[in-house]
């Protein structure tokens, strides 16, 4: 089974990676991601995004209720079915899903990020939260009946309100519940590069041991998708892709050899 | 089996409709509309909506390739999730899902529609169609694993593209393909009314046969709503109740005789 994370960037090229899809032979899971839309749209409604870095270094942005209903339109609607419709138009049969459907991904409200501001340390507190646990059986009936599940955020928190959520943690529970083989990203450079600036630097090998120490030495967002990595690649039994998104055949070019391959 | 329409109006009493869903001991299925959201999110956006009124009198909204982004996001993403988000936080586990998931409601997009425009009569094509048929394989899959299906549009056409459609012709196809005994649409209203602007005319009872010389008399979209009930109607395996989702215990009340019962 091939777990596909399609990344949120806006020169991913949807309709050469589902054409690939719909070639493959194996079953295959799609998760999504649609922070370009998400932005874009929350710009044009005029509701302000707002980053927060914790004081161990991470950065997320901050979910209030605003900005669910900006990520239920954003993922959960407009991208979610424009990639349900593109899979219906290639003869795949997707069903697309977010974490609050059938509770397919349970997740537990973060209790308050630790910041720093004007010198004090505060304690924020939103709608978000980690995956926990993933509602196996559902997806299982789905593939099992020759569904393709097309899952997405909001996941739900223990009273099933909508959380916020990071896909790359979304994948990690998906790819540990299903034992999931192959878990190819698409992103919107060649792979992971040795100099983010020049894509000319692309490792196409990495052990498992050489991108936790990696984790050690950068901050910010590629931080927290390294470490999801990180935990992807840990038991040992999940290869990991990531390529480039961009161009013809992304999918077919992946699995041939293409990209940043990690295990 | 209950077929539950909740309306897309404001005043949709939401919270209380779902808390009476949870008491239910039958299986239901939820169908929503979203006319108000999508209405604010246009005007939001600045995208304008066309209200197209046929020869034969009937008016429909003209859905164009920025309309049916407008409702993926306002149906399939807000409304679709909130009403789920709902449901799990009261214990219904529902899965959301569009026409497109699944191709549960396969259409056919509508061949054009004519209208006259300055004298002349033209035929505009669109994004739209009928519902011809459900993935009733589907719909069973999720009730008998103890999901609740909460659908709305889009749905698919012959060739998987996502189109608009009605509601009401969406329920009329899920309750024949079910054999539904009991479809309830919760309105800004008492329930059908005599006089439109008077809201002490409810008609408590009405035979099919009356329903179909109603609807030969009016003008509008309450025209295809009354068009819809009587295709509902003519099979005379399901009954049908238009009450109130405005105030508290919507459904109870409903269901203890409240609203307009047809028969």
């Amino acid at each position: 089974m091939i777990l596909i994370k399609i990344g949120g960037g806006e020169a991913i090229n949807l309709e050469a990676t589902v054409a690939d899809l719909a070639t493959l032979e194996q079953p295959f899971i799609i998760v999504h991601g649609a922070n370009v839309l998400r932005d874009q749209l929350a710009q044009r409604l005029g509701i302000d995004k707002t980053v927060l870095t914790s004081v161990s270094g991470y950065s997320s942005v901050y979910s209030d209720a605003a900005a669910l209903e900006v990520i239920m339109m954003s993922y959960s609607g407009l991208r979610n079915k424009q990639i349900v419709e593109l899979c219906q138009r290639n003869g795949i049969n997707a069903v697309g899903l977010t974490g609050l459907d059938g509770r397919l991904v349970q997740g537990e409200r973060n209790k308050g990020i630790r910041v720093r501001e004007n010198g004090k340390t505060l304690i924020k507190r939103d709608l978000s939260g980690k995956p926990r646990s993933i509602n196996t059986s559902l997806l299982s009936l789905l593939l099992e009946n020759g569904y393709c599940p097309v899952l997405t955020i909001p996941i739900a928190d223990e009273n099933g309100y909508a959380i916020n959520s990071e896909n790359d943690d979304i994948i990690v529970q998906v790819a540990q519940a299903l034992e999931i083989e192959t878990v190819l990203q698409l992103i919107e450079a060649p792979g992971f590069l040795d100099d983010p600036g020049d894509e000319n630097s692309l490792v196409a090998r990495m052990s498992s041991a050489e991108l936790h120490a990696r984790e050690a030495t950068v901050e910010g967002r590629i931080k927290r998708k390294l470490l999801a990595l990180t935990r992807l690649c840990q038991g040992g039994k999940t290869r990991v892709i990531i390529a480039d998104g961009r161009g013809e055949q992304p999918v077919i070019n992946a699995l041939a050899g293409a990209g940043t391959h990690i295990s």
